[in-house]
C-alpha cells in the first residue's frame, strides 16, 4: 500500500445522485481502512447555500443508507464527516471560483476536482477553474456520459483539453476498476501458461455480457436520451473487449497499457449498413417479471414516451482484424431487465483436433474459461475429466478460483479503487481521449443506421435474455450464448 | 458400464498375502456395486487341502479385515462367499491340472488365471495350464516382480509367451489403474487446452514422486532381494513417466496407447557410469521417527543383514530425447520411510518471458500443475493472481479439482478397476512385454554400476525425505523438490 499523501478532494455536484450513491460511500470505505491520508480533506461543492454542518446533516440523511453494513462504524463516520467541508458555488458566477481558490490555498497536497455532474456542466466548471488559476496543477475526474456521439465527445475533450493537460484528466469507466478485470491482466501477464491459450489457434469465440435486472429506475428521461449503445456498449463493453484482446504491453504503466487497448479498438472491423443489419441487434423491454415481481414495459416507465425507440438491449458481433484474433468472433451483449444481474467474460475454446475420447458433438464447448465480474468475482475453467469407474467416460468439471475464498478481509469495490488511483495519480485504469474517441468512431455507423430506420428495437419480455434475434445472431455462427449454472 | 458377462476367476495363490489384502477385497467391492456378473464365479486355488467351506472360513478370518467399512455389508459378503469355490492343487503334480480343467468345463464364459504367487511359480503354473489345454482361451494375470533384471524378465516372458499369446497376458502395474492417472489421459486428450501447455516450450521440469511412510513391514527378506529400483523405479515410476510424456495416440485402444508409451521409454537417454554417478542417488533408511513413533533402521528390520547395501530410496534425473521434451529434466524419486505417504506428478512451468508484473525471482515456480495420485486424488493448478486492493501485487493462488467433490458415490480403487478390465478384456492399462523389457534395459546400467561400487547407499533418517544428495541432485539443475502444502 502506498503511503497516504495529502490531498483535497473537491467534489462538484456534492448533493447529486452519483455523489451520494457512489463517491461518498467509496471515500468512506477507503477512509475506514486507513487508505486515505488523515491529512486528506473533502471539499463538497454544490449550488445549495448551506454550511458544513448542514451538509453533514444532509450526508447523515442521504449517504449513510448507501454504506454497506460490512464497513459501517459510527465513530469512523463521525471522523469522516469531520474531514468534509462545504462550499456553495453558483457556476454562473465565475468570481465564486476565487472563493474556492482561497479555500484551497490553505491546503497542501494534490487537488482533485471530481465532476459528479451532468456533462453540460463540465465546460463551465473547467472554465471557472481556469479563471481562478486552479487548472495548472491538480487532476480532474470526469464521469460518463462523455458525450452522446463522436462530435459531442470531441467537443467536450477539446474544451476540457484546452484547460487541462491529458495527463491531468481521469475519465472513469468503473468496469476497469473491478478486481476481476485487474486480475485478468495479472493472470495473462503474470503467468506463462495463459498467453499461449489466448489466441485464435485455441479460441473459437469470446462472449462478453453485462446484464442488469434493473430497469431505468426512475431515470427514464435521462435514459431516453441515452440508450444501451451509449450507456454501455461504447464505453464498458468496448473497454472490456480491449482489455481481453490486448497484446502484452512493454510495461504496466498507464500509457503502455492504453496504447495496447487503443490498438485493439483500432483493429475492430469497421461496420457498414450491411454488417450493422446483420451483426447488431437492438431490443427494448416490454412488460414482464423479474423473479415473481411484475414490472412495466420500458415505454410505461415515467418520463418515457409511449412510442420510444430507445434501445434497452444491444447484442453484437465484433471482429478484430489482427494477427492474434483474426477469425475469432467476439459477441457482446448488454441490457436492462434481463434474466439475471451478471457481468462476465466467457472464452470458448476450440474442440480437440479430433475426438480421440469420443463423440466431438457430445462435448462441444467443453473447454471454457468464465471470468465473472459480478456478482461474486471468480474464474472458472471448464474442462472434461474422466468419470470414476470403468471405461473412459468424460464429464464436464471445473477448476475454480473464487477470489473471496483466497483473499480474506476487505475487498475494494471498483469506485473505491479508482478514487484511490486518482489520489495517487495512477492513470492506467482511466480512459484516454484517443481510446474514447475511437470507440465513438466505431459505434457511429450503428447510430447512423438506427437513425435512418423506421423499425425500432425488437421487443423482449422483461426478465428474459433479450429478443430472439440475439440468439439468432449467434446461431448464424454456429454457437449460442453460454448460460452459466452457478 | 459394460453389461457384466460370465467369467470364472481362477485365483492361484488364494491363501497368499496378495490375495487376502488386495485381490479378494477388490473383487468384493466390485461385487457389491453390481459390476461383477451374477454368473461370475471365483475358483480359489492353493496348495492346502481344504474344501470350499473351509476356505470361506479362512476368508472370514483373514480377508474381511481388509475390506473397508465403507463397503462392508454382511449379507453381500455371504452372497459373495457363495460365488467362491476352492480347489487344492499341488503344482508339482501336473495331472492335478486336469481336475482344474474338469471344474472349468462346467462353467461358461471367459476364464481368468490370476497368478497371485511368487514369480518362481509362474512357469510351473503356465505349464500345468498348457498340459490341461487351458491355455488356448482365457487370460493370464501376472503381478510384479516380473523378474529382477532384463535377463530374468526375458526368461519369464519367453516361458509364459510360449504358452499364452501376448494378447492373453495382463501384466499388472497398479499405478496405471489409479483414477488420477486415467484422468491425466482424459485431461490431455479430451481437452484442447492442455496439450499446447504440455511441451518443452512451456515446461521447465517435471517431478514424479512415490513416497511411502511404511518400511518393509516384515517382508525384509523379500525386500532385501529387491530394493527400490526394482520394486518401484523400473515399473511404477517409469510407467508414470511414460503416461505423462507420451504423444497423443491415434486411438485409445490398448496397443495404440502402449506403442506411444514404448516410444517414450525408447526415448529415455541411455545412462552410462558417469551419468549414473551424477544423476542417480540411492539411499537406505536409518533409524528415525514416523510422526511421533520411533522406527528402526532398515538394517535392523527382521530378515535384513546388518551390512545390507539394498537401497530403500532412489532419486534420479531422466532426459527424454525427443522433439517434445528435449532439454526438460524429469526428476523421479521413491522411497520407504519418507516424510509422508504421497504419490504425485508435479509439472513446473517456465516463468513469463520477462517480469512484466514484478521481480521474476519473487515468483519463480509460480506456475505449477500438481496431479496427486494418493492420498486424495486431485489436480491443482497454481498460478499468480492479483491481491485485492491497490496496485498490482501478485500472490500465488490455485485452481482446484478435487475428484471426490465432483464425483459422488463409489470410487473405484486401482485394483478393482484392473480386475474388471481383465474380466472385460481391456488391455490398455496393462504393461506390454516390449515396454517392460525396455524399462529393464534402461535401468540395467544403474544395476551394473551399483554392483561394482563398494560404497553402498547413502543413509537417511526414517521420516525425512531421503539423503541430502537427492536435493543436491536437483540443485545441480537449479531447482528443488516441490513440497506441497495441502
Amino acid at each position: 500500500m502506498n503511503t497516504p499523501s495529502p490531498y483535497t478532494f473537491v467534489l462538484f455536484g456534492a448533493t447529486g445522485d452519483l455523489s451520494l450513491r457512489k463517491v461518498l460511500p467509496s471515500l468512506f470505505r477507503a477512509f475506514c481502512t486507513g487508505q486515505l491520508a488523515e491529512v486528506g480533506n473533502i471539499l463538497a461543492v454544490a449550488r445549495s447555500p448551506m454550511d458544513a454542518e448542514a451538509y453533514h446533516a444532509w450526508c447523515e440523511q442521504h449517504v449513510r443508507a448507501h454504506i454497506g453494513s460490512d464497513v459501517w462504524d459510527e465513530a469512523q463516520w463521525k471522523r469522516f464527516l469531520g474531514t468534509i467541508d462545504y462550499l456553495p458555488l453558483d457556476l454562473g458566477r465565475k468570481e465564486e471560483f476565487n472563493t474556492l481558490a482561497e479555500r484551497l490555498a490553505k491546503r497542501e497536497g494534490v487537488r482533485i476536482f471530481y465532476l459528479a455532474t451532468g456533462p453540460s456542466l463540465f465546460i463551465p466548471i473547467c472554465e471557472g477553474l481556469r479563471a481562478a488559476k486552479l487548472n495548472e496543477h491538480g487532476r480532474i475526474v470526469l464521469e460518463k456520459p462523455l458525450g452522446h456521439d463522436l462530435a459531442s465527445s470531441v467537443a467536450i475533450n477539446d474544451a476540457v483539453g484546452a484547460i487541462f493537460r491529458e495527463d491531468q484528466i481521469y475519465r472513469i469507466d468503473h468496469y476497469l476498476g473491478k478486481e476481476a478485470v485487474q486480475n485478468l491482466l495479472a493472470l495473462r501477464f503474470g503467468n506463462a501458461i495463459f498467453e499461449p491459450m489466448w489466441r485464435r489457434d485455441l479460441i473459437e469465440s469470446i462472449q462478453i455480457t453485462i446484464a442488469e435486472e434493473l430497469g431505468v429506475e426512475g431515470r427514464g428521461e435521462f435514459y431516453e436520451q441515452t440508450g444501451a449503445l451509449r450507456d454501455m456498449v461504447q464505453n464498458h463493453l468496448l473497454q472490456l473487449l480491449a482489455i481481453v484482446a490486448m497484446e502484452p504491453p512493454f510495461a504496466m504503466d498507464a500509457d503502455a497499457i492504453r496504447d495496447e487497448k487503443l490498438r485493439v479498438l483500432r483493429s475492430l472491423r469497421a461496420l457498414d449498413d450491411d454488417t450493422v443489419a446483420r451483426n447488431v441487434v437492438r431490443g427494448q423491454y416490454g412488460a414482464g417479471a423479474i423473479g415473481k415481481t411484475a414490472v412495466p414495459a420500458y415505454t410505461d416507465e415515467p418520463g418515457v414516451p409511449s412510442d420510444s425507440q430507445t434501445e434497452t438491449f444491444v447484442a453484437l458481433k465484433v471482429e478484430i482484424d489482427n494477427w492474434r484474433w483474426a477469425g475469432v468472433p467476439f459477441f457482446l451483449r448488454t441490457g436492462k431487465r434481463l434474466g439475471e444481474r451478471v457481468a462476465e467474460i466467457v472464452v470458448n475454446y476450440r474442440p480437440t483436433p479430433y475426438p480421440l475420447l469420443g463423440e466431438a458433438t457430445a462435448h462441444a464447448g467443453a473447454n471454457r474459461l468464465v471470468i465473472r465480474l459480478q456478482p461474486n468475482e471468480s474464474m472458472r475453467l471448464y474442462c472434461l475429466a474422466k468419470q470414476p469407474g470403468e471405461g473412459m467416460n468424460l464429464q464436464t468439471v471445473h477448476l475454480d478460483l473464487a477470489f473471496d475464498q483466497f483473499f480474506k478481509g476487505h475487498t475494494m469495490d471498483a469506485y473505491e479503487r479508482l478514487l484511490l488511483d486518482v489520489i495517487h495519480g495512477r492513470l492506467a485504469l482511466f480512459v484516454r481521449r484517443d481510446e474514447q474517441e475511437q470507440a465513438w468512431r466505431w459505434v457511429a455507423p450503428i447510430q447512423a443506421y438506427w437513425a435512418r430506420q423506421h423499425k425500432g428495437p425488437k421487443r423482449y419480455a422483461a426478465g428474459t435474455w433479450g429478443p430472439p434475434a440475439a440468439s439468432a445472431l449467434l446461431a448464424q455462427y454456429g454457437t449460442c450464448w453460454v448460460e452459466e449454472d452457478n
